[in-house]
């Protein structure tokens, strides 16, 4: 099922661990609509995961680089326009992490150095790509450039701590950055936000299990999957969308303006 | 517990019924608060109601009126500033009834004369009411006026059926006419959207009980109660919120912005 | 500019008047991206209209409907199932007549009987649209349901008018449906939040080019046109969203989460 | 106008710099309403500020505090609890400042260091507040803490730079920790957003006059005054509003659901 939606457009793709990411599916499915992309991912991250198999098999190289540095951010950019021949039309950003979490701390006890720590991964970071893409006017005109977030932005679940705090953020640099990528250089800005997705990096948060669970039952058409977030995103990179920009995007079978359903109230009565 | 905060304020109650109504508490509070105000309804809705004790307690006359006639509602408006001696400062608006939830029609089974009834009862009646207002000049500067409604204008409840649409309608009407009413005559118009809330109208919902207990194990300060209702509704009567207008204020206990409890969550692990 | 990305898929689509028509515009792309469908309009829209040229470019029959006719929406349902041989994947509801607007009555003026008339037509006619297919069973596993809206159902433009509450109630229709049209028969239902568009329909609202002008240049990117209306379109159509659903989805070059832009600023330093 | 709302009510009020500031009418106000507080402000911002004066005035201590600092914090908290005789009722956070605009950097050309500074200042320092009170058990049941905002969290204003993603940070921390404040404690926790207002702390971004002149003309009753938010804020912290949390409130006179105003509309015409 390719459409070849993407020929001739290239892109940079954060945040690919393993075969369950959804930066994964999505490089998968970007190859296969005929885009070429560099990948990425911190260093730390390209010693545990499986990049160089990705790279393989969809022709991409790698370029290693901490998202929160600017340097390694401005070396990214410069040589990925190198060795894709031109400016970027797309930039998947699905970069996140609580420190908090992964220490144990809950949300009234948090480690405030954890907390920039995880701030300036999981939401600065998202600006720290866009200054570096702007600044090196490194973006296609009618480029799209996707962030990945979660709901959890706009109600509280209680599990999710301070990466809550870190998507509403990191959303806000969508639409901030968005209003002067679009006036200046014609890009849009958006965000995914996805259901509750069983990637590697999702198993660490408590209760998360059930949480899907939950959300599965909710949601009118259940969960949506890496896989279909791939297929989604496609849509925002193709030239279907070039008008669609500064929103938030609820990607999640329904669940986000499902008050209650059936399954759900069977508990309860 | 009384403040004089609506000390020589002149008003309309519409759609207290019974003692279980949140316009009967919120007639009750008004009168501790200083307000005088006549009480309406449906002449069906007094044969069954008891409206004459709640007139009786608070020194009120009633004038019958149904709320979807423009005749009626004239007679209503002129008739209350002659009874209260002047210009109207508040409005409580508490007035809805699906036909097809009556006759157990279900959501994708309408019977469509049912729902343009249920429409013009329970959504259109409020424009109607505002209109009278509007161009019979009734209203005072910086008056107040409040309409009730629920938070399924804005997610799915399975058994809400055709209220979800018509309270969609209503918190539109609000915003709409609080446009005009706000700019000309410097009124505001805003809609409170409540916890569920067990009145004797509430009753007739299928599956009510279960989603009021869902609703309270979700909600971080428990559903708000009529009489919670009551008093929030006071200020926004008040002199103390005269720069609110055409908003839809959550009241709930903050339901709203709940993802998930982890009292919810528990029957999911 | 074709992906095939329709290729194989049946639809109705509804509201084609002229080559300006947000939905003539979605044809012709639906065409070129390899779907069949049936056009449909009310009767006197026929007569006024150039649909039949359309029917002919795309090889496409048409069925005249009164979208606030039962019976009508049963024949064109059970007529499109046979023309086209299957179940239907794909409608778009693209309807709105304001009876208020075009007599010249003002939003504190309005005459409830051509309100009721135009939220019939506006509105209501979406709940009917969706019902025929869901009692009849014609739509397929996946299918997509769309219906265009404007900004106004969340906030007030003056000239707008009753349009705005038959926006709010239809984008609540789409929610309340979607929840079991998704839980049912997996099917998806979403509305578009479209830029003003310079159709035919919209040349009668007053004020209609200062306002577009005023959108032009607040929106970073600009305004949406019809055609990049079609372009989305398709892509709620197509097999690459099958989790979005119950949104309403702002195509608007970012007017939507803009508050002020720097154009608009000028005109008040 | 003062009712005893809050007689018998002790809080702390951050953020008082001069006779401007609506932390300064807000003290005023709670003190004309019977509640005793304590003051607080940055040791450099008492120094610039005439909070000595407001101090005087209503006879209210004043205790210096970082509110980035958790020492100060605790010490603040344990120190007003003494002072006041007993648990907090109310808390009103008003701490802003971006040092990107202090130090002209534009959006797309953001120091990091100062953009961190800024949000630890604006935004994390609300988190701070709460954790502090909620470690110290220093909140009363049916407690009240307000943050105040603005809508550029929402939607993009060009000047308003990283301050905007600073408050959206600061509103999803009033829903995070709104969520166990109240669950655990039964305290609230809102945010107000308010219209432009002509602090001294607003003076300093850029076309800022002409923000409030374009913002004075959209909402249909005018922007709200420092004076408005005061007495709004006095709702919050009332009995009157207890199962109201986790809310975003705006009290802008209309702006935020005002899509435009005839008067913008005639400068496009």
């Amino acid at each position: 099922m390719a459409y070849n939606l993407l020929k001739g457009k290239r892109g940079i793709i954060f945040g690919a661990l393993d075969e369950n990411s959804i930066a994964w599916k999505t490089a998968l499915s970007v190859h296969a609509e005929g885009g070429t992309f560099v990948l990425t991912n911190a260093p730390i991250a390209l010693r545990m995961g499986q990049l160089k198999e990705l790279g393989e098999q969809t022709g991409s190289e790698i370029i290693p680089a901490d998202a929160t540095s600017e340097e390694d951010l401005k070396n990214l950019v410069t040589k990925s326009m190198e060795i894709l021949g031109g400016k970027i039309d797309f930039v998947l950003h699905s970069i996140g992490m609580s420190v908090n979490v992964r220490k144990g701390r809950s949300y009234m006890d948090e480690n405030y150095d954890f907390t920039a720590k995880g701030w300036d991964i999981s939401a600065l970071s998202f600006h720290k790509v866009m200054q570096t893409l702007y600044k090196n006017d490194a973006m296609s005109e009618w480029g799209s450039i996707v962030a990945l977030t979660y709901m959890a932005a706009q109600r509280s679940f209680p599990d999710y701590n301070d990466m809550a705090d870190n998507k509403a953020y990191l959303e806000s640099v969508a639409r901030s950055f968005g209003y002067f990528f679009g006036k200046d250089k014609k890009v849009r800005v958006n965000t995914i936000s996805q259901s509750p997705t069983a990637t590697t990096a999702g198993q660490g948060i408590k209760g998360f299990n059930g949480f899907i669970n939950f959300a599965d039952q909710m949601a009118p058409l259940g969960n949506a999957t890496a896989q279909d977030c791939a297929d989604y995103t496609i849509t925002l990179f193709s030239d279907l969308t070039r008008k669609v920009t500064m929103q938030n995007l609820f990607h999640d079978g329904g669940f986000s303006n499902t008050g209650v359903s059936r399954e759900v109230m069977d508990k309860f009565e």
